[in-house]
């Protein structure tokens, strides 16, 4: 067996680049691969459908200042029945985060990373993103879709509570996992990785999971290109850390989103759903994706929704 | 025919209140009307996918301010690739609203809105809401949902562009769009009430809809109650303004929110959900509500989701 | 008599901006002119003190979106004695605010204005400024100073209640003032310009002062220029709107900023200093100026405070 | 030498409160202590300067999550230049903040403190405080103000860096810091406490300070009140942590702000300042407070002003 985190070398990774390329292949590049996801998908989504059970996957907003929450989400009550008058009395709150980073389940959108200063399809990030947004690559472009979504759940295959951060996966294990799910991903699924993040944090306490945390080897990239899938998350955010990949920090990020024009959700909470997935016995779903409508955003935090 | 907007009394309105409460209803009062929707109904929303076709319905997130929107959103880039070193580099962004009110689409959850100190099932909003949110009626404690969604299309039922702002809608409106949509609303189902109010914003320009929307009247709560739906949106908040019933500035909100435990949809842009009803010819889809998670938050932004 | 708002060519702008630039005079050119305040100048202020009587400038924190307030500032209580536990409890808030604007009493530090690219001193405002703020010209550089301030009250000189919006000062009349205020301005000195803008606004209301408000001329600048004043405020924003030259939509802001290093205050309440000018018979007092220590702001609310 | 931190009953503190309450001395209790400083103390303040060397007092802004800064401050650009069109080109940022607490120099108005559900004057914090903010004891009531102000720089009597976390300072050791000071304290005056916390921080790195910290014991507050200061400020926030009241975290917070109706300013920055105070041979100043007008604030971020 292998070493799992393997080093690759900056080459290597700029030869998967080339080689895994999506740029040019789609006429609206601003959706990326969700331009796979039509009708077609959405009824093999609703077609995964037997039970009828719904699972939701977003973290709880945390406002609290954590080792793996640095940049704490704000809420605040704007109207506790005392400030609008008359009858009847409305609380009202404020809500607020910088989403992006490690504590809140969130879509990354194509703008959100640049690799040498491109965006995916080879738009320059510094002519498409300023201080009032982004026009490429948007949430806003993205939209909601419906499709159907796979869990990819390392550790029911391996019979363990979670992986150890730090862990990474190579082709031959997504391979593992999909053999487990008993159904093959087809272009325009989503794909789901569960790593078992949140069992770890509920049973040991936060661990700063920018440093150390399991997720997928940038040489597993090919196995991803191959499936030709629409989106991937992860409850972690599907990259291994640290990096193999001497320093670029996201190899996975940049493969996923900026290479092949695969958003990608992060942060999953998808403890319920291995639950579900095992009681029902089926690792197959209707996964449908609502993103705020932010028209010059380069993601939002959203609540992934799956039927069993 | 009877004038659209006939006062109400305070006394018939209380009256209405107590005939039609569903206070001590559910278990889980927390989730209200919400309870009515398990795997029967998400499966029942799956059987209305024809096409496949999918809507989304949230208004863009606006962060100008205008005679309908003022508190505008807030979205700040935290990152333009020169903020977090290395490579990839990240685009990044703030958001936050304070999203009650009348431009973004959001839920109301039950901890939203008090009548005479009370919210749904009698829970005194003063012990169940304070500065740090609320305990009860939450965004959190409702979770995402998936049932079946049917679109009261008012202007479709009338050949008319859009109904006129202050327009009260009666049970007989109610009752001529559930016919025209062909299906009977089933308990559990979303109704989804569409005035054209963003048809008619995007012909003439902004207006304080606070002041003036079409919506619905009060005395057509009973035929909502007798439908028994889990969840009712509308383009504008659901309410008819100005209000029929003097010194209550939202019956609506009341009656749906604190009486019957109905959550609520506000703002909906219901324009590409009605071209799809009409272009497919069904008015009936499945609904997917997928709220972010926040724990004590009385409600959020959300984009609904409709498969047709 | 001339017109008051005569047109300026770019030309003859970009001429002045020529003449009178101050770029390569400091050591320090962080501070631009407030290289100019020290020890003496703090002693000449503390020398106008003559009654004791302290005079605060900052408009009331306007959480509320009008006409001329179109990014209103957020105020929220994030504790009202119930979040943190025990004895004592506390009340908290949070405020935010975007506060460059017409509607927040402000400083501009001299990363604020850039002409044709370039920040004081010809620093490159894509190089020194990103998405995590300004490296050069911040305010906090700037930090406090204490200076002799004194009060061009225009109205004051002309006996009428407040200057009408549009309305250009010259030269003449900025000489006018200084000549009714008896005191002859020195190098570091802060001068404040009155035009009665708040007077105006309790009286009729608000209007769009980013369209029309009285202010400074371009053609003033050599007048300011040779007073070598340390700071310009003003209870516009120093400039006359609309811009007498075509296609430069600030060019007092340019010409302070950029092009002499002079920080600038923006929407100061001086009517009650007006008033206490008046009844002490002085129009010279201690200024100081106690900007927030934000290490990369272009500028920051504030509250500017004489003593006579 | 008795022992630093001896512990205070419960009884023994309110029999403190009811002693030393200023309750009913203010014909404007919403001012508090600040009544005491008119046009006789500015220019007692200003008698006090003799070479213009001015210091600010605040902490940068901190926008990093720490140990003693667990809710960040917000620091984002809204213009990098690229939003609003035309030239000149403008740098804009929003802040926003979070501000009570250990991380941000602030000061603390009446509002913010609430003794057995009592402000200052015995107004109930239920009734004055809501969800819009204060109506009683507010920032913006109390305005600016100019006084003497003068230093206690405990490390300096007693020829240290900095006190250690815990430490709590006595009568006598106040009594010391003002026959160093070599200035006998008067009515209206501030007085501005050092323990060298941030010199300590610069050298061994932050720690919870809201666990362990330099301050007053609330055996003290007879000084003080014997003192009729008008405002109490610190490097910390005045109590000395932990607490030897049991169950009363804040006791000098309570018999400060609730009892003698006296504002604080928190985690001040009085390195530079215990620097000039020593080079000048002066341990009294001008001291001016300019905090931003909120008009329903509990406080605000300031920058207290020196000149020496």
């Amino acid at each position: 067996m292998r070493p799992s985190n393997t080093p690759l070398s900056v080459a290597e990774f700029q030869d998967l680049f080339d080689r895994l390329s999506r740029w040019g292949r789609y006429e609206n590049p601003d959706r990326g691969a969700w331009n796979l996801v039509g009708p077609e998908q959405a009824k093999r989504g609703a077609g995964a459908i037997r039970s009828g059970r719904v699972v939701g996957m977003a973290l709880p907003w945390n406002t609290v200042a954590e080792v793996d929450n640095p940049k704490p989400a704000l809420h605040f009550m704007s109207d506790l029945g005392d400030v609008e008058p008359g009858q009847p009395t409305c609380n009202k709150d404020f809500i607020g985060i910088d989403y992006h980073g490690k504590s809140c389940s969130h879509l990354d959108a194509l703008a959100h990373i640049a690799w040498q200063g491109q965006l995916f399809n080879g738009n320059s990030s510094a002519e498409v993103v300023g201080a009032g947004g982004a026009s490429f690559g948007t949430v806003g472009a993205l939209g909601p879709i419906v499709t159907r979504g796979v869990l990819l759940d390392l550790p029911a295959v391996r019979g363990v509570d979670w992986l150890e951060p730090g862990e990474a996966l190579h082709a031959e294990d997504l391979q593992a996992a999909e053999d487990f799910a008993g159904v093959r991903i087809e272009p325009g699924d989503a794909v789901l990785l569960r790593c078992g993040q949140f069992a770890r944090r509920r049973a040991l306490g936060p661990w700063d999971s920018g440093e150390a945390s399991a997720g997928i080897h940038a040489d597993a990239a090919p196995w991803l290109h191959e499936r030709d899938i629409a989106v991937l998350g992860a409850d972690g955010d599907s990259d291994v850390r640290p990096s193999p990949v001497p320093g670029v920090h996201s190899p996975i990020h940049v493969l996923s989103l900026t290479c092949m024009g695969v958003p990608l959700l992060d942060n999953l909470d998808l403890e319920a759903l291995s639950q579900a997935c095992r009681e029902e016995g089926q690792y197959a779903f209707q996964l449908t994706l609502a993103p705020l409508n932010i028209p010059m955003g380069t993601g939002c935090p959203l609540n992934p929704v799956a039927v069993l």
